[in-house]
């Protein structure tokens, strides 16, 4: 499948994000070649290790850059490699932040019509004693925007509306549960107990109990649903703005509207489908004071995560148990119980907090207060990235936990940190080859046998399976989980960057999992996943920042390493290094970040002029009126209040918006067929 | 002279700029008498210096920390204290940005009509193989803003112009000299010779020389200006575009106009007389050379000053004399002389750094491209800053030269850094006073004498005036020097925040150096100083920023202070105050910074409907025909090779202009006698 396919078809989040693999072969593999060529002959006849007696060492090790005696000019050839790989990654990673941003040019240009292209999100609307929050939005736009404002939609708070929605839906499944019970076995009139999860209470007809239990509930929805549209307190202080022209759009999202910077805060929309709805209405100081929290929450996770885990595995020992439930003594005296529980519990609560992390740091992101699913997704991948730095790589390079770390650096110099971690890189690259081949390759395979969804699909099968709904609900294949996928790649890369100067052995190991990643991710995202969103590769600046800061770290480690072994006269060619790299980085930066957060004027008149000559009777109006409702009201529930337009009949738009729905089904169809 | 009177009397820029003083008695008032009421007594009373024998301490240093035993309950009380002092500087400094931040917005609305309001500096315009520049900018603005776009200017390439234009000033200059000369002594006609300054060469009648030479440069500089205007290689890829309302020209300048960031950059205009002409035309790529190169440089500027000043003097000393000049040393070996150099030349090579300092400092700026004065300058002080803190603050209390304390420092762990510098606070205060009374007052004084003006006129006046033209230029009383002055009045700040806690004795002093400097530079800026460009207070986003360093200092300093002082449990309670800082900073950047480096497009619209209901006949193409052209071309030489306008004789803003010209003059006329 040729790439333009690829994006039509998986859309260009997906598509960018297989490029992260393509990416790693394309710097690697240069890299591999040239150490192989240089490097590993320089290493090899070094001779060092076999002159000292009583050590211990293996091959790889005598391809290390621990084979080269102290002080030997050899070391030029690696601070030479160094600065070619760097100028290597350089050249790559330019051209790759090019491209991405080309294509995202592209793709936004070439997409259809969208809401979110004529929409801004404004939030923080200030409060107006006189007016209502749809009336003050009107009119603040009507004045400031007065030739490009077209219409706007309110936010309602509809989270106890949601609430509803989501216990009618599941009664209603318990309810298809007994039809579909009673159907197949008429005998018998399944019944159920009243009380909580049906396990006490007293015993009732099930069909009459649910079928009153939801007349209920769709009662109370209405209820609800009629408070939520007429209350005005049920309207939060941010809308969707809706222009007439691309133009005005992108005009408005990037400029100030007022002096007082923290109201009236425009964003160009995420597209409806990305929104966060919940995150609509925080005021701007008690933003501030979230992000402050989560940061200070974040420090703490990442460096005092063992402190619980400690805790509960105190707890969870042998003796701990037989404290807390002594009955059990005899139990767990027994001597296969015993080991068994004295070899798995202690991991199992880290393996545990492991699982959990991303949903942990998705929560973190969720409180930051951001208003679209990427942008939680990025900022949650952020956070992983910086715990994976901490307690992966630094954890297994420095004995101890990220605390002790932490308290090591805080009393160690800044130019002996790096030594430290530096001098134990090349003794720690068999541990790595064999984390690539467990964590990496094995993490693949998993992947294309798609294992975990395999294990998962049958487990709620039989456990909370009951009817054709919930199956296919558990049938759904996922989508790339960007939040810790990607930050798992740029573990990759950061070792392959730290050791292409070290220990060159460890880079082919690098290059099949890139390989091997690239062709099994590339199969699932034709044949598996569906989309949740698309953001159009809204986080690779993301990405080119990481890989920036894991070609800082190589090169400050290399820098420590080299400090140790008496190359004082090449130290500081090596400083120049990370200098370079960070210039790179603020160049990068602007030239290529705006593509991703900001909306060039001259696409938008483009566009708007193209438009304009190929379909002149289009009413944008009717097209935008429900594009943004919150997700409970959809389904033409949501009675309008305003005045209906009289070219409301226009049938244009909304058979697009049917034929797109359609498509997105179907596609769900076959990949949830190809998944299972 | 009451706040708004003194507005419109010398400009935002100097009235905020004093507001700095009055903020420094604002923050540093309270904060004494609390000082003094609590930390005094519990200093005073701690009674450790007098136990240790063999120990000489001024009363000073018993009121300082020092006089607490380790581990004394009474640290309780200095952290409180800092808590306090903390809390107070923020408030005083978030309600002073924020009224800052409402008087520049106040100042902007209320301004009469100017050219920079409607303005967008466009640069780095791509170049077109089909068109020139001028009409490449107006199709580009044309189909991009096509309700906005108004006319614009492009900007030429005069540097050659400005020489010659120079050039022949200077020559007229002598021509009046040596015409005065004759006049008033007809007997002997005034000769000169032809060469380099008149020192050699052919011996000439100097009035026939001066009127030839100044008729050839007069027919080089028409020949230049014709090249100019009609050469197209001249134009140099920028453009100063307008637009026909305040709403446009905000839109344009907080956009994106293409999908390459690199080109088409846009920003507001400043002011006409604030621009820097030369740095227009640099492109992209080289900027951020020369910001990498700046960078580099102004660090090795900073920590290896000491490097040439150091080898100039030991060139100047008296053996290095005797060896250059074998034949002076029978003259510097006499007594007297000899004791005269040696005490002079070591420090002299150190006060000529530091005179020509902002020099440099300034050129560095100008290397790094900023385009209008008062950003220049702004740059020049952020550099200025970290000079001052680095050389002086940490180089008085720590020993050694910068570059050592680089050394030091770097092989000093994070938390050992504080603690070396926090140790010799206290000590230093006596110093430190002394500084403030040295330094402090007497600049003062030696301001309010006019000391160095009255100097440098009278030297001027023997050595370099010619005419009357001449002695005007060395009577100009200057300007408030921001990129010298605001850094120095940091200084203060940062050694209140810092002995504030410390040696409470030192604050006395802090506040008489800024309420006498209030009162001085009010009176000099009332009755003395010109101003040379307006930009609305746009510095106050790094006088904050600076108040928010020189407190996180004072936090750290403390912190290694009491490490050391054995009061472990009341170290965290410290840790939070850096944190809370920088969260503090970023809540006011997000507040207020706006305000200062965007434009709102509610306060535009405002403006821009006022004028269209109080002036609707303007004609605002005229108006801002000519706002943009270098200074060489004012003066109506400059031919307009544009289609003149058919409204183009409307009389009404010809007249604007000249009385603001006329007032300006005006009151530099008053400000001059005053200053002479």
């Amino acid at each position: 499948m040729p790439e333009p396919e690829l994006i039509d078809h998986a859309g260009l989040d997906s598509v960018v994000y297989i490029r992260i693999y393509l990416m790693g072969l394309k710097i690697f593999v240069p890299i591999t070649l040239l150490a192989f060529a240089v490097l590993v002959p320089v290493n090899w006849t070094g001779g060092t290790l076999e002159q000292i007696k009583d050590l211990t060492f293996s091959n790889i090790d005598k391809l290390s850059i621990s084979n080269i005696p102290p002080g030997s000019k050899r070391f030029c050839a690696h601070v030479l490699m160094s600065y070619i790989f760097t100028f290597w990654t350089f050249y790559v990673i330019y051209k790759e932040y090019k491209t991405t941003a080309f294509m995202r040019l592209q793709f936004l240009a070439s997409e259809s019509r969208r809401p979110d292209q004529f929409t801004v999100l404004v939030r923080n609307v200030p409060p107006d004693p006189d007016e209502s929050v749809t009336e003050h939005v009107e009119h603040f736009f009507c004045v400031n925007h007065p030739d490009h404002y077209l219409t706007h939609q309110v936010v309602y708070n509809a989270n106890k509306l949601a609430n509803l929605v989501a216990k009618k839906k599941s009664l209603q499944n318990w309810l298809t549960y007994h039809q579909n019970k009673y159907e197949r076995n008429p005998s018998s009139k399944p019944t159920t107990k009243t009380g909580f999860w049906g396990l006490w209470g007293t015993r009732v007809d099930a069909i009459d109990y649910y079928t009153a239990e939801i007349g209920k509930l769709s009662e109370e929805e209405d209820k609800e649903r009629e408070r939520v549209i007429n209350d005005p307190n049920a309207v939060v202080p941010a809308a969707f703005v809706s222009f007439k022209s691309r133009w005005g759009a992108a005009v408005c999202a990037q400029t100030q509207q007022t002096s007082n910077p923290t109201i009236w805060l425009t964003e160009r929309a995420p597209e409806p489908r990305d929104v966060y709805w919940d995150n609509l209405a925080i005021p701007y100081f008690e933003l501030t004071i979230r992000r402050l929290l989560v940061a200070v929450g974040l420090f703490f996770l990442i460096f005092f995560f063992m402190l619980p885990i400690a805790f509960v595995q105190s707890l969870a020992s042998i003796e701990g148990i037989e404290k807390v439930f002594p009955f059990l003594k005899p139990v767990i005296e027994m001597k296969f119980i015993k080991s068994l529980v004295q070899g798995i519990l202690p991991g199992i609560a880290l393996k545990i907090f492991l699982i959990v992390l991303p949903i942990i740091l998705i929560i973190m992101s969720k409180i930051e207060g951001f208003t679209s699913l990427s942008s939680l997704d990025r900022r949650s991948a952020v956070k992983y990235h910086l715990f994976l730095l901490v307690n992966v790589f630094v954890g297994s390079i420095v004995t101890g936990t990220a605390m002790d770390q932490l308290k090591t650096f805080l009393n160690q110099s800044a130019t002996e940190i790096p030594k430290t971690i530096g001098v134990s890189i090349p003794l720690k690259a068999t541990f790595f080859i064999t984390y690539i081949m467990v964590d990496g390759w094995s993490a693949i395979a998993a992947e294309i046998l798609r294992l975990v969804p395999l294990v998962m699909f049958h487990l709620k099968n039989t456990f909370l399976v009951k009817t054709e709904q919930d199956r296919d609900q558990a049938m759904d294949p996922g989508c790339v989980d960007f939040a810790t996928s990607e930050p798992r790649i740029q573990f990759y890369f950061l070792l392959g960057l730290v050791y292409a100067a070290v220990t060159p052995l460890l880079l082919p190991f690098i290059i099949v999992f890139f390989a091997f990643s690239y062709t099994v991710f590339r199969h699932q995202i034709i044949n598996v996943y569906n989309q949740k969103y698309e953001s159009g590769a809204a986080f690779w600046p993301d990405v080119h920042r990481r890989l920036i800061i894991g070609l800082i770290i190589a090169q400050l480690l290399l820098l420590g390493l080299m400090s140790t072994k008496e190359a004082r006269e090449l130290t500081p060619l090596l400083v120049a290094l990370p200098i370079l790299t960070i210039w790179f980085h603020v160049f990068c930066k602007g030239r290529f970040e705006s593509a991703f957060v900001k909306f060039p004027l001259q696409d938008a008149m483009v566009r708007d002029t193209l438009e304009r000559a190929t379909d002149p009777n289009l009413n944008l109006k009717m097209y935008l009126q429900d594009a943004y409702i919150h997700p409970v009201f959809r389904g033409g529930e949501l009675e309008r209040p305003e005045i209906i337009d009289e070219e409301e009949d226009n049938p244009l738009v909304p058979t697009t918006r049917n034929s797109q729905k359609s498509q997105s089904k179907y596609s769900s169809d076959v990949s949830s067929g190809a998944g299972s």
